[in-house]
């Protein structure tokens, strides 16, 4: 017996469906990486969702990381709202850079939360660890990562034994950490273990491999496979992404960095601090280059922004300068959490540090990397087609934490 | 006999290869159209084409409009030196409001008109009759629109009969326009009258149909089958679009306009203009409302600019307003004719002038239409596979109006 009924959370209401429902965010999925597994007829479930079901391009949260945008999408919020403006930030509170990988610092409660309230039985599950705590409070059910598998016990996770269903626990550099999310998501649904899932998953692929190399296919031909799976079980699946992907590369390859706190230094002098908020555990990714800035001015020049916002302006790659009290308001941004000076970098820049903040020795392959401008957009799709209400609304700005409003409120059942 | 050789142009090289070359401008192809049909099995060359060949994103050049892509794309140049800032512009010698039409705009020289130079049978065939005069400049050959295919004559056009070689000239505001010129080209590759084409269609499908739309699916089908004859005839074809396309609706469907001329002078008093550069002789596309636009600031203001940019960015739905200087560098705009303040609105929001300026009876469905920053991506793709250099290219920034260099230059023969 499924429950149903609506619940309300963060000003939105959602209709629980008589059926389960899995929403997936597939990390990094840049719309060209469905392209070239469709054209190659390697993702017939996708074809089929794009013709039956509903299948387009949403707006996501900027700056465009996985944790900002995983909060979006399971609170059905921004950023203002939900309070994370990255991966990383630096604490006002204590003055300190912090990884923003605990729920401590999520200011809205979670649909997973109230779905898991209002009696459905919920799944978490995530590739990467360090979305685990943040996004399973206060919801009862089931939540682990594939990265730590193994390490599952009924007590901390609400289900053991998760590798004698699913599999060997995989390796998180590997496109195998994201589809055994979706395989596990698989399997509690046929062991009616879970009706309300939500499946998030990990980039280290689309950091690593371009759309048109065999290594995506192969891994968007096995995730295509899960999503078929959950359709064929009568899931109700809808998906979207965190952040799409671009090469940040110059033509030959080599990374195209602005290391952004080292020109300031050079030019005002010492004390500034560049936060970037793309900053994780997951070294092998992006080695913490992302299009995306948070720039702490010192004290002493509070009094000269325009001029150091001026200067950003003048470096070549800057594709947007925006003042701290425009960067909460266009980009719906925490007050509190955000830097004095938001700069993001155009398709194939990225924004670093210094040269001593990022060893790029650990990449396996050209720099990709997002979170500006030019990874906001992101694919968004249902099973079922949408009803004639929410096909008039997607023609407009669809955003892609409205992906649990469009999956439970807006197919035709 | 085809000719064969380089040529140079706005500093790039071009070498013109032994087999007939088409370069096609699908205009206001958002990549969701493609997504569309090649998901349903409606465009097989497309699909072909992105195994077999090249597909991408490109970032094409802003404002994002028809004239100033089509410059740029026959120019291989941003608007800095082909000179087109739009459709439209404030004539900084005249003082007047014109439409930008004529190639005496143009300050740049065209591939089109290299390679006829060069030895090429060139041909130009424009669905628009108003890109026909401005892009033929200086080029010999064959020039025409679909929309006058009836009166081409081979004094003016380099080709008489065209309606007996294609078929009747077909209704501007239809596909058939489109569709037309696909099929001129496959006739003038058949009958060896042109080896060196250049294809562009025209947007009021993309203007009227979203791309789920039965319509948009039967357009895409009809353009994948002609793209394939091209194929199928040996010659090498390159694509891309001169802009993308999305709904600018509330969710209940009514357009989403700011007047922003009746804004600012509600604020500040008269004298404003504010151009929009979409503006164009085919009004059933768009109204002239696009996401873009040029404020020229009455003198009494000129000390008043940066109160002026603020009060724009206050207006819910600006997403970017550039002063003039920082305009024309990031965006390569000629600076003699750029407005004094540059403003761009949000994916679902277009700038208006004041109401009396848009007559949005002539729309004969919810308003969708292009201009700024969310319509900046657009397709690009070569129906042969590139080599080895261009594959790493391409990961970083391509351009739309780098189709002719990948096509020329970049793939493999």
């Amino acid at each position: 017996m499924i429950a149903t009924g609506t619940i309300s959370i963060n000003g939105r209401e959602y209709r629980l469906p008589p059926r389960p429902v899995a929403v997936i965010c597939i990390d990094g999925c840049a719309n060209e990486y469905l392209d070239q597994g469709i054209a190659r007829g390697l993702m017939p479930n996708m074809a089929r969702l794009t013709s039956e079901g509903f299948r387009g391009m949403a707006r996501g949260a900027l700056p465009s990381f996985t944790n900002v945008n995983n909060a979006a999408i399971v609170t059905g919020a921004p950023p203002r709202v939900h309070g994370l403006p990255g991966n990383f930030f630096l604490d006002p509170e204590t003055g300190e850079e912090v990884m923003m990988n605990s729920s401590k610092y999520l200011r809205a409660e979670t649909i997973l939360a109230a779905a898991s309230k209002a009696g459905r039985k919920v799944a978490f599950i995530t590739a990467k660890n360090k979305l685990l705590e943040l996004l399973s409070a206060g919801m009862e059910g089931i939540a682990f990562s594939s990265e730590k598998a193994r390490e599952a016990t009924m007590e901390r996770n609400g289900i053991a034994d998760v590798e004698k269903l699913v599999g060997p626990t995989p390796e998180i550099y590997s496109g195998d950490a994201s589809v055994y999310v979706l395989k596990a998501g698989v399997s509690l649904v046929e062991n009616q273990l879970a009706d309300f899932l939500y499946l998030s998953l990990t980039d280290f692929m689309q950091h690593t491999y371009a759309p048109e190399a065999s290594e995506s296919l192969e891994f968007y031909r096995d995730i295509d496979t899960e999503i078929g799976r959950l359709m064929n079980l009568g899931v109700i699946v809808g998906g979207t992404a965190d952040h799409g992907m671009n090469g940040k590369t110059l033509p030959d390859g080599s990374p195209n960095v602005i290391y952004l706190e080292t020109r300031l230094c050079e030019k005002f002098g010492d004390g500034f601090k560049v936060i970037l908020p793309i900053t994780d555990p997951y070294v092998k990714h992006h080695g913490a280059l992302g299009s995306f800035g948070a720039v702490h001015v010192p004290a002493a020049l509070e009094g000269r922004i325009s001029e150091v916002m001026d200067f950003i302006w003048s470096l070549p790659g800057v594709t947007e300068v925006l003042e701290k009290s425009r960067a909460v308001d266009l980009l719906e941004l925490p007050a509190d959490r955000t830097g004095d000076i938001v700069v993001m970098s155009g398709r194939n820049v990225v924004l670093g540090r210094t040269p001593a903040h990022h060893d790029l020795s650990q990449l396996d392959a050209p720099l990709r990397s997002h979170g500006g401008r030019y990874e906001e957009m992101v694919p968004i799709f249902t099973s079922l087609p949408l009803n004639g209400d929410y096909q008039s609304r997607v023609q407009g700005d669809v955003r892609n934490f409205d992906v649990f409003d469009l999956t439970l409120n807006g197919v035709q059942l």
